[in-house]
This record gives structure tokens, sequence and C-alpha cells, in this order.
């Protein structure tokens, strides 16, 4: 039963169930009291401290425990905010952050009135330090950069954008649950945070380091756990079981990153071969081992996820009508890449080759199935030409009104072959994601995407055929 | 080894460990996935939901999971705090509640300028149903009573109170955290929160129930899980078994609560008898089946727990020297009760009756061993009479400034016998815990306490004798 999304939650590490199992006897008591099982439970707490700073290469004073990844973003993120008010209120963060920076952003501004600056990525999905170093301005509190992007691996230049953030004394925040478990992360960072199902430990732990000399002030109620960053009872069978198992995968990282890469490239290079009209998207080398992503054009990603796991496998997708919103991933809208039929696959560590091959062997026919069901790419019906107005060229107006990705791409193509070179196509659509998904056509096809312009209902996207 | 601090964390129910074991396999992945792995996750979280909310008494779609407890709390009073702010900023708690909730209502109070109003309570440690009334204003937007006290065990009037709320148009929440395991609370409350840790659940688990028509805006960053009211990646195998020992110990807990109530029972009646200047705190018969609480005159608390450590026995104290602030525990405070030697029992299920009698026939000895040391209560030494100018009575002043709990209240009783009827004693102390140790001292020793004065270091504590 391949599973192919350990970027949203890796099975639970073998390590991680034995030191769950053997510290539930022992962890249970309150590590605050004095008695016997407190102390013992103490001890534990302790020692899986030690061990996670190890791991993530800071003191074991400058770390806690928190209840998930999420709560270390957000309890970082207000306590700097907090403790350095008096520099200002700004906030700077790459576009492609996980959501719980990017949301924890948005309530610090509506809260304060603070302001977030957004820095853009490249077409991998990638910050470039002089940019980053172009949106630290004299308010900016704190600045956010996570080590790799969760849904196309790419990893950032964290050490370079933290020697800016400190040459301009301003504390950065990486985001490392996606890159924890296979490495530390290099250079001068401020703070650290991590989320310990992410590397197959259990759920309800996530790690916050701030290292020593950043003005820290935690908000909200006082709490005296976790040196008052993170309230609540610890869950120390949890703690325990996520340190060892990040120093089990640690020990394995190493030889199992270039097994995954391995895997990883073949299905970078393969898809492509395979199936016509997909997008590969992120870095091809500064990448996560065990993450590839990969667009493809006129599929709709809910009805592909589904025939996958009708098929056994398990991935993800960051396609709009796999959102709850419609709207497609914030990622792939910052890279400018194309959305529709979007596939995430993040290899647990442990993955047989064998199931990657059965994966390439099954994605064409199913990606053809999809495709023939919306009667993609040039199959008849749906397009409706209203209009051939335009006295120099030939202009073909679709309405795609009220209907969703991909359709608003596929009956630009049905239409594309009856415009002449010169002659465009305008598409009305109302579809989030033709905004995306429209231009990133363009580019995949060698043609014009022109703009867009507002229309009576939704938007006018308009391409120009050039060959 | 006995373990008599159930009250802070219970030891892991049986059921709660099957619970978690079985469900390591399936819990893992994200519940909000739609492929295999994640529809197995979402049916665990789904049926663990039903049978809390069966045990709490809501419907399934008003209650959420928490990291803890503590976060419950914060989450239930700042949502109904911002989800009715048009109301007002007004927020009513009694005077003995946790400080998960004493701590949200000072933030809240910081940030916003809300007033906070503590509501008193009897010397049994409960609040009246007419004050309760008294103390909810026209801004009033939130109400807080505890279903039982967690340091004394003294049950609330938590019906009464809330259909006083209720006729008033106001929210209450109860903090059920010390009961919930001995039954559902009873009465027309709005909101609810629990900790599974406390009823021999796992850490890691609170949960946060709010009735539909609750005015709710969920405070801090946007987060989509367990319905907007809790951020973060649920711990689904630590839900599973929350909820499934919670069933396990409401079925129990009947004949639980008999068994223990009777221990309580001859705990209470005992260690008095056994042991002397002792003061059993908290309501006699409107109390939790399993916790007791006692003090004991001229004893170090600190010193009292340490060798009970040391026989075996594992208690908590509200005693000042035991916590890290040195100011006596505020439920203590609030009741207005000896806070000197304190000790609390409270009885996990399954305390074989034979650890209980074993305690008490250890305590006296350990009592007197530890009078002992102190040289309490009428040895030599430490006492310096400065004056005795009073021409009504004679009047001696005793210098304990600098020296801490139960020092100041020894020195006063080693003095009294020199003072004739009708004469004080004044006391000079700069520790917090004489402002609630002498007039507990005159209440339990028949004596008339006159009041408290400034002095020029610390308080000067007045003692008439009057026989």
């Amino acid at each position: 039963m391949p599973y192919f999304d350990a970027a949203s939650s890796a099975p639970l590490h073998p390590v991680a169930r034995q030191a769950l199992q053997a510290s539930l006897d022992e962890g249970w008591a309150d590590p605050a009291r004095l008695y016997r099982e407190g102390r013992r439970a103490g001890l534990l707490l302790d020692a899986a401290r030690e061990a996670a700073a190890e791991a993530v290469g800071c003191r074991p004073d400058e770390l806690v425990f928190t209840p998930s990844g999420t709560h270390a973003v957000h309890a970082g993120m207000s306590g700097v905010l907090s403790g350095r008010r008096r520099v200002g209120l700004g906030v700077t963060v790459s576009a492609v952050e996980h959501s719980s920076v990017l949301h924890a952003a948005s309530a610090h501004e509506a809260a304060t009135g603070g302001t977030v600056t957004e820095v853009p990525v490249d077409r991998y999905g990638a910050v470039v330090p002089d940019t980053y170093a172009g949106a630290l301005h004299e308010d900016t509190a704190l600045a956010c950069l996570q080590s790799a992007n969760h849904e196309v691996g790419t990893e950032q230049p964290v050490a370079e954008v933290a020697e800016v953030c400190r040459s301009r004394g301003v504390p950065l925040l990486v985001d490392a649950a996606q890159s924890l478990g296979w490495g530390p992360v290099e250079g001068a960072w401020s703070l650290l945070t991590g989320s310990a199902h992410k590397w197959g430990g259990p759920a309800g732990v996530g790690l916050l380091a701030v290292r020593k000399g950043v003005r820290f002030a935690p908000r909200g109620p006082a709490d005296e756990r976790e040196s008052g960053r993170s309230p609540g009872f610890q869950n120390i069978p949890a703690i325990v079981a996520a340190a060892a198992s990040l120093r089990a995968v640690r020990a394995e990282a190493a030889a199992e990153a270039v097994r995954l890469r391995a895997l990883v490239d073949r299905i970078r290079t393969r898809v492509p071969e395979l199936v016509p009209d997909v997008e590969v998207v992120g870095h091809p080398e500064h990448r996560l081992p065990h993450l590839v992503t990969f667009s493809c054009l006129y599929v709709d990603g809910e009805a592909l996820l589904h025939e996958l796991d009708r098929a056994d496998f398990s991935v993800s997708s960051g396609s709009s009508c796999t959102s709850s919103t419609l709207t497609p991933s914030h990622v792939l809208r910052a890279m400018g890449v194309l959305s529709e039929g979007n596939v995430r696959i993040s290899l647990p560590a442990g993955t047989p080759e064998a199931e990657v091959d059965r994966f390439l062997e099954l994605l064409p026919g199913v990606v053809t199935g999809v495709r023939e069901k919306l009667g993609a790419p040039a199959g008849a019906g749906g397009a409706r030409p209203v209009a051939a107005t335009d006295p120099v060229g030939a202009s073909v107006v679709v309405d795609a009104l009220g209907r969703r990705c991909p359709i608003p791409v596929i009956e630009l193509a049905k239409v594309f072959g009856e415009v002449p070179v010169g002659g465009t196509v305008t598409v009305l659509s109302d579809d989030e994601a033709a905004r995306l998904d429209i231009p990133a056509w363009c580019e995949m096809r060698g043609q014009e995407y022109v703009g867009e312009q507002p229309a009576d209902h939704g938007v006018a996207y308009v391409v120009r055929r050039v060959s």
C-alpha cells in the first residue's frame, strides 16, 4: 500500500514506537513535582531535551517542546514580535512559507497594524538573498524563512539569508518542519521550529529553539511550563519518542537521502517522458531528497487523486479543486507555475524502489483516463466561440464562466487551433486557478500571454497565437 | 509505592494504553486528507469525538480536542471574549479557579483593559450562587466556575450558578478538569473544558465543548483543524486513548467513588485524631470522592513532602515553601485557612485500602519529626521579645523578619504563654504566608486576631490573648 505523502505526516518510526511504549510507565507524572514519579518524568524530559537540542544544534535551555509544529511557529513568531515591539511591528516572510507562518503574520497584522512584507520567489520557489535583504525595513522585528518548501521541495538559501538578517540585526525564524529529519539547519538562524510527526515521531510534539540573546516575550496567559514559552502539561512519552526517533532518522539520513534522491530523480525524468503536457516544478538540484511535484495540463486534481487512491497510491495536491477554498496553493501561485492536475509525491524513508516503478507504470493510464473523461485536450463540445471581431487578426472569445479548473484551460486549448497565427483567444473565467494556469499554459505551449482585463463577469484572459 | 497525587496527573489507565497502542498504526496520517490512510485517521477521530461528546453530554460538533486542559481553557475563554466583545470586556471568575483560568483572565485584562471580577468563596472553598449573581455586571462577557476545586476537592454549585448566568444571558465556562472522570457536569453550562491525563488518559489531550448558540470567535492565527478552534495537527492515537479511557473510568466511577470516599473519610476523621494541631479543609460532604486536604500547624510543607517521599508517599502541597513564588496557594488564601504544612492527597482509582492505612500509621511520626526539627511548638530559642510597653495589658513583639513559614507562627506560639489574658502579641513578618497563617492560628486556638498594620519592615500582625 504505497503511501507517498510523508510531507503531510510520516508513519511512526519503529524507534518512536518503542520509546513511546517504554516511557508510558515513567512519563505520565508531573515533571514539576519533587516526588519520585515527578523526578522520573523530569529526567525523561531533560534527556529528551538534550537529545533534541543536539540534533537541532542548540543548547538544551534554548529549546522548548510545543504541542505541534504549528504551535511552535505561533509561539516563536508572537514571542519575538512582542519582545521586539520597540523596534517595530514589521514581519518579513517568503511568499511560500507554510500556512502557519503566513496566518500568524496575518493575525499579527490584524491585531497590531504591523505590516507584513512578502518576499517573492523565483520559478523554482526559492527566494533570492538580495531580494530578501531588500524586504527588510527599519521597522522589521522578525524575518521568517523555511529551510525547504513543503510543496515543491526546493531548499531555501537559509545560511545566506541568515547572514543578511544578522548584519541587519533582525532575528530570523527558520521553519525547518520539512528538513529537520534530514539534518540540522546551517547558518546563523535565531529561531527554529520543527514538527515530530514529519520525521516519523508521534503527533503532538513540536519544537521551538530560541537562541540566547534574542529578545523574546511570550504572549498570552502566563504558564510556568517550558520556560514560560509553551503552556500546558507536557506529553512526555510523546516527547521522548520524538527525540529518540529524531536521532534514529538522522543516523539513517545520509544513506536514505541518496537512495530516495535517486528515486525522486527517476520520477522527475520519467514522468514528462511518460505523460504528455506535464510540468515538473521545484528546483532540480537544491531540493529535499524525498519530495517531487508535477502538474498535468487538462487534468482535474481531485479526480487524479481519487484514481490514484483507487490504485492504492496516497499522494497530495496543491490544485484548487482539492482545497476547501477552491484556490490553488499559494506556493504554486507564487512560483507562477501550472496548478491544475498537481501531484506532490513525498516518499517516506524506506519506500521500496518497486513502489515507485509501479507508480510510473500506472500514472500514464490514470492521467489519460482523467483527461478522456474531461474531453481534453482536443475533443469536441463545450467551446462556444461567440465573436470574431478583431480587424487585424481573428479573435475568439471563450465563455468559461462558472466552470472550474481545468475546464477554462481545456476550452482554451480546444479553440486555439482555429485561430490563425497573430490572432487571439480571450477566455472569460471566474475561476481563481485560471489566473495561474492560463499563463502557465502559454509558457508550456510557447504562446504569448497578453494579459488580463476585468470583464462584466469574472476576468478576460487574452492569449495571442505566435506559432 | 503509593502515589497519592492523581489530581496532578493520574497513571495511565490500562484501557488508555491499549487504545493508544492499537491506534498507532492507523492514527498517524492527516485526517484532512482524502486517501485511505487519511480516511482511517479521520474515522478514528470521528469515533473518539462521538465517545467524548457522549461522556461530556454535548453534540459531537460542539466538541473539539486541544493539546491540554490549559489550551482548552485558554481557547474557550479567548473565543468567548472575542465573540462577545460588543457586550463588554468583563470576566467573572471564582477566586479559587485553576491558574489557567486566572492567568487567562489576567492576560485578557492586560491586553484589552477588560475587568476581572473575582467571586469570593466560603471557608469550604465554595462560591455562593447569590454572591456569584452579584458579580455579574452589564459588561460581563464571560463567567467561569470550576466543577470542583483542584486543591481542596469542594464541589461548586455549578447548576445553580449556570441558571443564574443563563437568566442574565452570560455564558458560563465550567473547568471540569478534576471531575470529568467521575461524571458529567449537570446544569445549563455554555462551555466546558477537560484534561485527559487527570482521568487516566494520556497527556496531550484536552477537550473544549462550546454549546451551539454561544457567540464564539477563535483568537490567534487561523487554522482549519478542529473547527478552527484549536490549531495544529491532531494527536489522534492520544485522542482515541483519551476517549476510550473516559468511557472506561466512567463505567467504574460509581463503585470506585463509593470506595474512595470511604478511604477519604477515614483520612478526614483519623488525621486530626492522630496528629495534633491539624486543620482539615474543604467541604465535608459536597466534595470529590478521591481528594482530601489538611494543614499542620508548625510544619514546613517542603520538609513534610520530602519526608513523605522518603517513605514512598507522593503527595502535593499548597504551602508557600513548596511554590516557586513563596506565596501560599491562592485557593487556601481565598478560603482563609491555614496554609502551613499543607498536604493534598488525591487517590488514583484502584488505590488499595492498605496504602491509606499505612499512610495514617506513618503520618504522625513524620509530622512530629518535622516539628521537632523546627523546635515547635513550645521549644526554646528564636523568640526575641523586644518591648512590653502597653500600659493596659502586657504586650510582646516578636521579630520574625526574614524568616519563612512556618517560623513566624511558631515564634508566635512560643511566646504566647508568656502574655497574660488581655495582652497582645505582635508578630513582625515579611513572609506572605503569615497573613494567612496567623489569623488561621487564632481561629484554631480560639484567640482574637486583632489585625495587621504596616511596619518599618514587613507587616505587624497583632493577636490578643482571650483565654
